[in-house]
């Protein structure tokens, strides 16, 4: 009897009513003959309830305190879901983290799993129990309380398929799968009936917010079969896999729009040894995401010009760090651009097929969108434009990729 | 260097402002030199919010999963704790009831305490810790989370005070201590100096809503001495001791009112054995909560006639109950009279000073009040009155007892 491990979001365990409704979709696939484990989030906004609260008490809470009062909110959705299904007059308990031995590093509000106990959840499986587990959490080995980061439960649902055998886990969210490209900005979106982890990591590092990175790289590692669904439809949603042979024929799986990016530019920077790291040291110790970097040398090597993007809520200070790192460099001038997005096309077809960058770049010109910088990986082709362009960029290589066909049509 | 146990209940710990008042509390404490252990309880009205949800989900939930419910309203409050001694540059740590080892047996909702691991939370006073532990909570022998039942955060501490050695327990409230009468009745009512643990637990089952009387039980049977205060000032609070050679000298400690009675008459009761029970096993699997029983024979023992009293809001229950019992039993009629009231002195001074009743029924018949019916343990002597006499039956008892002067100036 195959094991379903069933991931329900805050969203879909918001209130008593939609509890009830996750508990009837427990409850049908057991009723299907599989056996049945659920992982819960803490009800809609609770964490950030909670987050707020500590704040207010201490402005820079200790971490371990933290996760102390952050499991609290996954622990309230276990036992209301298990009273759910026993309103239902089927079985089932709930276990917190450290009830069934899952055990993390002690690394407080970002720990790593180091293992789980398996033994439990399958003996009450055998007792016919529908089991229910609280995401996003775990203990350390001296029983302290720790908590996986942001996307943590569905870490907990990956982690725990891949110790389960013969399992398969289910996330249920507000969209019902992974689309090609945003449906909001391009009607032709399609959903997608399979995607192959790599592909899903790029997509989750360029803004999709479907899974958290760290749980698709779980399921990578440990082959967990990922499926993608709707908690408010039965429709079949989206497989996240190995790749596989025919995969490769569709050369570009998804398009991707990241707004909101600003791009730092330092000119005239001296070409020696160390200095980048130098200035990435120093913008990191300022806690400054940089999204890419690029560098192109001029003068006969003299010189260099080196740029980053960054978001635009981090531009004016990453600005002002440079303005002074440059006079501590000797950096020439810092030029600052906001309203820039990044497109990009991601595909594992792309390792096999060639002139992809060609078509990309053709389709952008056709549509008169100017192209910035491109930065690629072995998946990925991105290009810096400008932010009034990217919606319209994303539109043309949706349909310059044949994204809005079948995919058993594509070109 | 001895240990204080602090518990902070609910409305201490309503809000991020009342946290860091008890946590000042503490850390003062520790200034001074003692090393201090905090219990609190779950913030504000946290724990009816979580019944009310559950009994959303589902009217009758699984006490397990009460329980694992329940739970999350203590351990929100001990992380909250710790975070404000923190933020005041203090050294706290929080624990579960599990985490340090607060083993109970299995009744969930009402589980009784089996064992305390002292030895974690000595380590953590050694290390200079202020040591935060969650109230009203602890785990079975096989790890699943257990509730201590209604008053549950003072057994907590009063048990916490218990295993550790040269200890205290404090328990701060919105009363500055246990009053001989209640204030807002009686004017002249004086906050006692000390009280011993029997006189506690009468004025506890009386209706001082003080302390709950498992705690003070507890208190009993470990001499933990309990120190009552405010959580608001400074001031010394009540002390509930052993009894002492010199408590005897005080007849009557306190006197207390209950309102909200009804009688319920059965008259011409068949006079044979074993009809009591019978009646009173009726009446208990109605849920009927009975307070006082009444017995008088009449008729040369062919008959009896059988009273008791219950709380108004049962009576209407009782009385349909009882109808139909008096059909089945040949009880000839049922009388109920609603608008009650119990007044009683309270003192182990009774045990060893004679004429106290004859001094108590003389003050009340000197105030024109009419004595319905009288009942006596060693330490207590209850009548019962009509409702309207109730607060002067208590302010004329008051003075005839001279508890409205200082302890050692009394008759």
């Amino acid at each position: 009897m195959s094991i379903i491990v069933q991931k329900f979001g805050g969203s879909s365990v918001a209130d008593a009513e939609k509890i009830h409704r996750a508990a009837r979709r427990a409850i049908k696939a057991k009723i299907e003959g599989h056996r049945v484990v659920i992982v819960v989030s803490a009800m809609g906004k609770t964490t950030d309830k909670l987050i707020a609260l500590a704040q207010e008490v201490n402005p820079n809470p200790p971490k371990r305190e933290m996760d102390m009062l952050l499991t609290t909110g996954e622990q309230v959705s276990i036992s209301l879901m298990a009273m759910a299904i026993e309103a239902s007059g089927h079985q089932a308990i709930s276990f917190t983290g450290g009830q069934i031995g899952l055990i993390t590093d002690s690394s407080h509000t970002k720990a790593r799993i180091r293992s789980i106990d398996a033994d439990r959840i399958y003996r009450e499986l055998d007792d016919g129990k529908i089991v229910i587990v609280a995401g996003f959490q775990g203990v350390t080995e001296e029983g302290a309380l720790t908590t996986l980061g942001r996307g943590g439960s569905d870490t907990t649902a990956v982690a725990l398929a891949a110790v389960l055998k013969d399992s398969v886990c289910e996330i249920y969210t507000d969209v019902d799968g992974v689309y090609s490209t945003d449906p909001r900005i391009v009607p032709q979106a399609r959903k997608m009936k399979e995607i192959n982890y790599d592909e899903m990591l790029e997509l989750a590092s360029l803004g999709a917010k479907v899974m958290h990175s760290r749980s698709i790289e779980f399921g990578k590692k440990y082959h967990v079969p990922i499926h993608v669904r709707s908690s408010l439809t039965d429709t079949e949603g989206t497989m996240i896999v190995a790749e596989t042979k025919g995969m490769e024929d569709i050369v570009v799986r998804g398009v991707t729009l990241k707004k909101d990016l600003a791009r730092v530019l330092l000119m005239g920077v001296p070409n020696h040894p160390g200095i980048a790291s130098n200035i990435f040291a120093r913008i990191a110790r300022h806690s400054i995401v940089v999204d890419d970097i690029i560098q192109n040398i001029v003068e006969k090597a003299k010189e260099a010009n080196i740029g980053f993007t960054t978001s635009r809520s981090d531009a004016k200070e990453a600005a002002t760090v440079c303005e002074e790192m440059a006079k501590d460099l000797g950096i020439r001038q810092v030029e600052v651009e906001e309203r820039l997005a990044k497109v990009s096309i991601v595909g594992v077809g792309m390792k096999t097929h060639t002139g992809v960058a060609s078509r990309m770049f053709a389709a952008l010109a056709e549509a008169q969108v100017n192209i910035q910088n491109i930065t690629t990986s072995e998946i990925v082709i991105s290009c810096i434009v400008d932010e009034k362009d990217g919606e319209r960029a994303i539109q043309v290589l949706h349909g310059a990729f044949s994204l809005d066909q079948p995919e058993n049509g594509r070109a």
